[in-house]
C-alpha cells in the first residue's frame, strides 16, 4: 500500500512550483495538492486548476487550511525564510526550495525557530542528493574504494543567466548547490573559500572558486552564461583513485563526420529523476514524521558558505569560515 | 489529478509478478492491486500481503472479482495465451508479459478472440518500447536525421542462462525482444531470418541471427551465458549516419591502472524505468480504454518471427516469412 | 644504429604508392627509395622526384636495377599477382598491397612460386596487423582475459564508394580486411560464409556477412557508402567477457547543445600509424631476411575466403570452405 | 630524401637520455648520435654502445667534437642552465629537457647569452606542444569554434612521487608543464597565481593552483602521488563551448561486471608520439637552422611563473606576476 494521503499546500506557482505540482500529482502516490498560493492570483489559479486544488489568497490562509499537512515553498528566494518561519509557526512539514534564505541572519532565524519547536520539520530542496548519479557518487566515496578524498572538482554551467543577475546572486543561486554538494559528499564543513571572476566588468562571467574542506581541496567553476547547454560535473579524487559523475545520455549519433550526443538544455531535464525522488521521499517522510535529504541546518550552513564566497568576491581575499556550533537537534 | 482508481488483478506471483506488484503499489498513482493468483498459493499469499490484496485460488476466481478491471499476466510463458483468452472472455484489460504464446497457433487464438470481441484490450510487455534510451533511439530514426535505415545491429546478452533452457527457448524468451524491437524501430515486418549457433553441442551458446526486414539488414547476437553482465545494445545505420543506444551508467572510477564503469547485472536493473513507464501507461490506458505500447498483434507477429527463427535453427536454412493479413482492428 | 641502407623500388605511383614513398623517406631510417615505376610515366616522374629516385620505364627495368633490394607493389589490384611473381623471379623482397590477387588461381601461382623458391619473401599489406589498436586487441584475445572467443563483430564503413565498384569488388577490396582480421585474431580458418545485401538494385549498398570460423561466429558489416565518415570497429566476445577496439580521437567539443568528437575521413588518417609501423617492420625484415606481418599464405587464404563470399553473394547461399593444405613453408 | 645527417651529442644518459637516444636512432632518419656524456661514465658507456657513439669524459670534450652539431641536454635539472650556456658558447643547437633552469637568475643568464649570440639556438623539451591531442586542442582553440577562452582546467597526476621531492620541486618539475601549456594554448602570459596544498605535513600531497592569464581563469591540479596511474587532462572553456583533450586508449574490455580501459602508467607511455615528433622537428630545425616548439624564452617564462607559484606556496598568498620585457629575438 502506498500509505495514507498527504494534503499538500504549495506556496509559489511559478515555474518550479508548477513543476512540483505536476510531479506530485502525476507521480507520487498518495500526495494530494489541496491548496495553492501565489502573490499573482492568476498564476495560483492556473496551477490550482491543474490539480483540483483550492486557490488561497494568502500564505496565512493556506496555512490555516486544516487539510494542509505539508507545505512546498517555491516562492521567490528572498521570501523563503519568512515562509518557512510561518510554516513552522503553523506546525506544518516543509519542503523549501533552495536557498533557505538570502542572508545568514534570516537563515539563523529558521534554525532558532525549528530548534525552539523541538523537532525537525524542514527539508531543503538540494535535489542533487536524490540524483541517481550523485547518490552513486556518494556511495563510491563512502565505500572508500578510492580512499580518503583529497581533491574535488565541480563544474556547474547554465546556458544563459537570469537577466541582471549579479555575481553575488550567482553564488547564492548556483554555486550554493556545489557548497551543499561538497558538505554532503565529504561529510565535513567548508573551512575557507576564495572566488575569482574573469573580468571585473562582466558580473555574469565565470567564477572559479578554490575551496578548502579541512585538508580536502576543491575547485569549483560556476558559469551561468555557458551557452552550449547545462552541464554539471563532479569528480572526487581520493588517495587511491577517482570517482566521477557521468552525465546521462541516451543516444549517440554519427553524421557528417561527427560523432555526438546531445547536451541537456537545463536543470529540469537533467535532474528530473532527482526532483521526483525528492518529492517521494519528502511525502514518505511526512507520513513517518521524519526529515531526510538536506535539513534546515544544511540550508543554514550552505548560506554561511555562500556568504563567505560573496565576501571573498567583494574583498578579493580568501575567507576563513569559523563553524558555528551545531544544535543538538541536528546532531 | 491522477484519475480514478483502477482495480488490478495479478496472475503469477513469481519474480516478475512480485516486481510489478511492488512497482504498481509504490509508483503508479491510482493503481490498486486488489487480487493475486498464483499456482503456488504460498507465493500468492506472500505477494498479496505486500499490497493488501485478496488472494485468489484460481484465475477464474480472480476474473470473477468485480473489483478487477484489469489483469497483469505474469505466469509461466506456456500459460500466457490461455490466461489472456480467459481475460478477454471476462472483458478485462490485460497487460501480458512477453511472449504472448509459445506457439503460433495459440498466439493466433488470442488474435481471433480479440478481433471477435471487436476492441483491443491486450497490451504486451515489450517494455523496451518504454525505455528512455530505446524511445530516444526511435525518435532519432523517425526524425530521419540518419536517413532511411539500411542496417541494424542488436546485441542481447544475459549473464547466465535459465537452467536447461534450449536453443529454441532462447529464441522465444530472449531474441523475441529483438524481433519486436526491429519491427517497432523500422515500422516494417521481418521478411527472412537465419540463425547460427556456435556449437551443436552447446545449446546455450551464442546465437547470431542474420535478419532481413525488407531491404534493411539486421544482425542480432543473443548470448544467454555472457557471464560478464547484462548488456543490450542497438545501432541503426541509415543512409547518412548512425544512431546508437547508450547504456546508462552513473559513475566512472579510476583505480589501480584501470578506468571503469559498472555493468548492470540484469534486466530489472537495466529496464527499471521502462517497466515503470509501461505500467503507468497501461493504467492510464485502462482509464481511457485504449491500448498503447505493443498490442496483441505485435505479440503475434513476434511469435511468427520467433517460430521462423526456431525453424531456421533446426533446419540450418534461412527461412522466408510470408506476412499474414493484418486484421482491421490492428490497422 | 639503424642498420644498413635498403634500396627500395616502388611499382605503382598512385595515391597509395606516393603515400608509401613519402612515409619511407621521411620516417623510416635507412630506407631509400631508389627506383619508381608506374604505367603512367608522369606519375612515376612526379613521385620519383619527391625522393630523388630513378624513374623506370618498366617493372622489368626496375627489377633489373641492382640497387633495388626490395619492392613495394602498389599498382592496380589486378596486376598484383603478376608483379609479385616477377619480383620473386628476380629474388626481391616484396611488400604487396592487398589483395594478393583478384582470383584464386593467380593467388595460388604466387604461393607455388614462393614455395618453389624455398623461402618466404612476400609480405602482404594487411596493415591492420600493425595498428596499435588492433595489436592491443589481439593481445587481449591472446592473453585470454576474456576467455576463448565465441563471437566477433566487425564493422567496416567507407564514406563513399569507388565509382562503378561492384558488390564482388567490394568484397575483394574492403571485406578482405575483415577476412584477414578474423583469421589473424582467432588464429583459425574461416569455415563458412554467407553474405546478404540490402537491395539487389544497389550493388554499392551495405553487405552483412555471417561467417563461421570453426565454432566462432562472426558478423561483418561492410558499407562503402556510409557517407558520415570512415569507421572500422571490432569486438571480440569471449566466454568470460568482451574486448573492443576503440577508435582513436584527440579532442571532444561541446557546442550548441551537442558534445562531439570528429570522425576520421578515411583509411589513411585512421591507419597512419599502422602503415608506418608496417613499413618499418618490412624494412627491418629485409635487413634480417625475414617476413613478418601477413605473408603470401595469408594473402592466399584471404582471397579464398573472398572468393567464397562472392560466390555466396551470387548464389544467395552460404558457402562452406574446405581448407587447402598449408605448405610447410608457412607452417 | 631525408636531408643531411645531423651529428648529435647527448649530455645525460639517465632514463630520459637513454630514451631519446633510442628514439633518435630508431625513428629519426638522418639523426646520428655520435657522442654521449654522463657524470656516471658507466651509464654513458652503456648508452653510447647502443647507438655506436663515442663516450665523452666531459661535456667540454663532447662540445669540442666537430661531429657534434646539436646537443640534447638530459642531465639533472640543476645542471640544465649551465649545460645550455656551454652549448651556446660552442655554437651548438640545443634541445634541453625542461626545466630550463631551477631558478630565475640562471634562466635569465641563458636568455642573455642567446640574445648576445644574436640567434635562437635553444629548444625546450615541453613535448606536449607536439602531442597529437594537445596540438589538436590548440587548433580547436585557435579556430575559435568555442569562442574566446574564459576558463581552463588542467589535471596532472603521476602515480608516485620521486622520493623526497618537496612541494617546491613538484612545482618546477610537474606543474611547470601546465604553466607552459597555459601560455601556449592561450598565447598570453600568466598574470597571477595562488597554490593550495592539502596538508602542511604532507609536502607530496595534491596542489591546487588558481591561476589568472589576463581575464582567463585556470584551475590546475597537480598530484604526484595519485597512485592509480598517469593522467593528464586539459579542458578549455570558451564563450560558446568547450574543447577537451581525450586520453588515447586502444581497447575496452567487459569482464566480471565491469567495463574498463587501461590507464597509462607514466609519461613515457602517454607522450611517446610527442617525444618522437619533438625529436624529428628538432632535427629538421637543425637542418634548416631554425628553432620551433618552445624556445628559451618559453623556458624562462615558465620558470618565472614557477617561481611565483613556489612563492605563493611559501607565503600562502596569491602572487601577481609582472611580465619582463621580451627581447626582440623572441618577438
Amino acid at each position: 500500500m502506498t500509505g495514507r494521503r498527504i494534503g499538500i499546500g504549495v506556496i509559489g506557482a511559478g515555474a518550479m512550483g508548477a513543476y512540483h505540482v505536476a510531479a506530485l500529482t502525476r507521480s507520487v502516490p498518495g500526495a494530494e495538492v489541496v491548496a495553492v498560493h501565489d502573490a499573482d492570483p492568476q498564476r495560483a489559479r492556473h496551477v490550482a486548476a491543474l490539480c483540483g486544488a483550492t486557490c488561497k489568497e494568502s500564505a496565512e490562509a493556506l496555512l490555516g487550511d486544516d487539510r494542509v499537512e505539508a507545505v512546498l515553498v517555491a516562492s521567490p528566494d528572498p521570501t523563503h525564510a519568512g515562509m518557512v518561519l510561518a510554516c513552522l509557526g503553523a506546525q506544518k512539514w516543509v519542503l523549501c526550495e533552495k536557498p533557505l534564505a538570502t542572508d545568514t541572519v534570516d537563515a539563523r532565524r529558521v534554525i532558532d525557530a525549528e530548534v525552539a519547536g523541538g523537532r525537525k520539520r524542514v527539508q531543503l530542496g538540494f535535489m542533487r542528493r536524490y540524483d541517481p548519479g550523485f547518490t552513486e557518487l556518494k556511495r563510491s566515496v563512502d565505500r572508500a574504494v578510492i580512499g580518503s578524498p583529497r581533491v574535488v572538482h565541480c563544474v556547474h554551467r547554465n546556458p544563459s543567466p537570469n537577466p541582471g543577475i549579479t555575481a553575488a546572486q550567482i553564488v547564492r543561486n548556483s554555486m550554493i548547490h556545489e557548497l551543499d554538494t561538497l558538505r554532503w559528499l565529504l561529510g565535513a564543513e567548508i573551512t575557507s573559500i576564495d572566488v575569482q571572476t574573469g573580468s571585473s566588468t562582466d558580473p555574469q562571467g565565470p567564477q572559479l572558486a578554490s575551496i578548502r574542506v579541512g585538508e580536502v581541496l576543491a575547485g569549483v567553476e560556476v558559469s551561468v552564461n555557458a551557452r552550449y547547454g547545462y552541464d554539471v560535473r563532479c569528480e572526487v579524487v581520493g588517495e587511491r583513485g577517482t570517482a566521477t559523475l557521468i552525465t546521462p545520455t541516451a543516444v549517440r549519433t554519427q553524421i557528417d563526420g561527427v560523432e555526438s550526443v546531445p547536451i541537456v538544455p537545463g536543470f529540469v531535464a537533467r535532474f528530473e529523476a532527482a526532483y521526483l525522488a525528492q518529492l517521494r521521499d519528502w511525502v514518505d517522510g511526512v507520513r513517518t514524521e521524519t526529515v531526510s535529504g538536506s535539513n534546515a541546518w544544511d540550508g543554514f550552513m550552505a548560506e554561511v558558505a555562500a556568504g563567505a564566497a560573496v565576501e571573498a568576491l567583494e574583498t578579493a581575499a580568501r575567507q576563513e569560515l569559523c563553524a558555528p556550533e551545531r544544535p543538538a537537534l541536528y546532531a
